[in-house]
């Protein structure tokens, strides 16, 4: 009921900010009260004191029309990805997901049947990765679904990795292949155009099955967590790969308070992504580095853990870490040496 | 991209469920893997198990049109319920609030000064109840705000109460008073309507301001907890008062099998709450039975701590638990005794 809309200075657009740039403006004067809460923001997730062992808790959100679209992502895709990319986050801290809470706000033009296959979808995960549904909220909204998962975790305190623990000449590994979830956006998109274009259209989207599969059913690599822990390797840091991993590895950089370099031509990429990329003249490496949504994790081990890892499957060496200060770089396939930009999907900018 | 429309059977409206009969439904299916989870879904919270400590989680959504207005709800005070909600949420566990992950979803037609004001009053309800904010999510939306808060809280795992643990004959106590929330509500929606009537009005609000602090900064009763605490007393069943007396006394006896009676004349209303309620032409026990956001606690207590507790500030005795498998009831000023109906507020009816 304010009236004086003149008299006020003027404002800031959000978007000015980008997204990582607004949630630090909006956490900066956040104090911490408890020693209990030993990592507050700025990892994959939270890290609470429990005495011997240690709560992990984090939470995302997703939006439809923001990260998914009604026209060709399946309900039940929707709930067992949105457990996904959450369980991958507990992952990423070397813990174990134990339970997950579900906010759910839909809009009143949802059928309850339409519910029934986003909770097949949630419930599927939770099969799989053996996490419990154990609260949440349910409301209307007045335009849209939107999702919000809380997943909470548990590892010994000592075992938790966080982002900032890499060391100089660490090793720099990757799991899985890199770039397809967003090659599989890619075809999700042209697929809509054509859709709208003509509604008879039977879409083509066989032969793009593994683009589609990596953005559609994401798995969080808990196997690759069981590799390491097996081989007895405890990763000195670790991310997971949400936003490409160009903007990981600075992450792991700023955090670790060093550099690091990588080379182009050890990147993992599937035959089948860089297909579809060529397809849209794109650079495969491009949307390795940027495309985002893998969810594979991103790691750093000690250069004399080497030996254990190496021949691990799944797993790949693609750089080491660098001197204190120094930047994010990579040796292209040609030979130049170029630093790494994160231009990553960008929820505020996109 | 699917075509065939007319091959599918009819679908279920979702408001034809209401909002506990949703949740009921889509959660029947859900298995609990851990034996750590002690509590799931069915409480004010869930109860993780620790060792000796619980920790204990709740999630609540707020969502813009659905649970607030943004032409009356400044959105400091929309920060600062947002964390009192659940934070209410944790104290009617008995437990002790320590973290809360903030998730926000917002459309590009907030400011960077919005959320400033929004973050200021959660970082003031932080402070004011030694809560750490150590995470979450902030990402775009396509229309309007949306607020999703996780609160976690610890207490040794005795000391947790949960909504199904009332006797026959325990007492059956209310904090506060009640009923004023929604008459705030019923002010604002007024104004709001007056407002777009004729814009240059001056809101008259001023005699109201009980009410209307009671909608917009609700306190959750840590000192209720804290007093229970020294007196010695703990309760054996407790819920926090969101949905209105009526719909909570059906919870506790639901969830505890038994009945309850209470007494209309000992149903703690305050003067301000009952002149606005006649404005209104509205009962003020109405209020108080179905009007919900007072955030107070129901709890009962055993016959034997009632002296304990009885001279305590700011707690009423009500009434009492009943037999097994007996009904709610309450016996109005008049002396008639009827059947208690939860018309609380429902997210997806309203």
């Amino acid at each position: 009921m304010t009236k004086d809309k003149k008299k006020q200075p003027p404002l800031t657009d959000i978007a000015s900010l980008g997204e990582f740039g607004l949630i630090d403006h909006l956490t900066k004067g956040v104090a911490l009260y408890h020693p209990e809460t030993i990592m507050g923001v700025g990892d994959d997730a939270a890290v609470l004191d429990n005495g011997p062992l240690a709560t992990i808790v984090t939470k995302d959100l997703l939006v439809e029309g923001v990260h998914f679209d009604m026209v060709y992502t399946p309900l039940k895709h929707l709930g067992y990805k949105a457990v996904a990319v959450n369980l991958s986050d507990i992952y990423a801290m070397n813990a174990t997901p134990k339970q997950i809470f579900v906010g759910l706000a839909i809009s009143r033009r949802y059928t309850l049947e339409a519910l029934e296959a986003l909770y097949a979808g949630i419930l599927l995960a939770c099969e799989k990765y053996r996490v419990d549904l154990a609260g949440g909220d349910t409301t209307t909204s007045q335009a849209g679904l939107m999702l919000s998962i809380t997943a909470v975790g548990q590892a010994e305190k000592e075992e938790v990795v966080y982002r900032g623990g890499a060391k100089p000449n660490d090793i720099l590994m990757v799991s899985g292949d890199l770039g397809a979830a967003y090659c599989g956006q890619l075809i999700l998109q042209r697929e809509k155009e054509a859709f709208k274009a003509n509604p008879d259209m039977q879409p083509d989207i066989d032969r793009y099955a593994y683009v589609l599969e990596r953005q559609l059913k994401p798995e969080p690599r808990r196997d690759i967590i069981e590799l390491l822990r097996e081989s007895g390797t405890r990763p000195t840091a670790m991310i997971d790969i949400s936003d490409g991993l160009a903007s990981e590895i600075k992450h792991l950089c700023k955090r670790s308070g060093i550099g690091a370099t990588i080379y182009e031509e050890k990147i993992p990429v599937d035959p089948r992504m860089a297909q579809t990329a060529h397809e849209f003249n794109i650079d495969p490496t491009t949307c390795a580095l940027s495309g985002g949504e893998d969810y594979e994790l991103l790691f750093t081990i000690r250069p004399r853990d080497y030996e254990k890892v190496k021949d691990l499957q799944g797993i790949h060496a693609i750089g080491h870490m660098g001197e204190a200060q120094g930047e994010a770089m990579m040796y292209t396939s040609s030979g130049q040496l170029i630093k790494l930009v994160a231009q990553g999907w960008d929820a505020l900018k996109g």
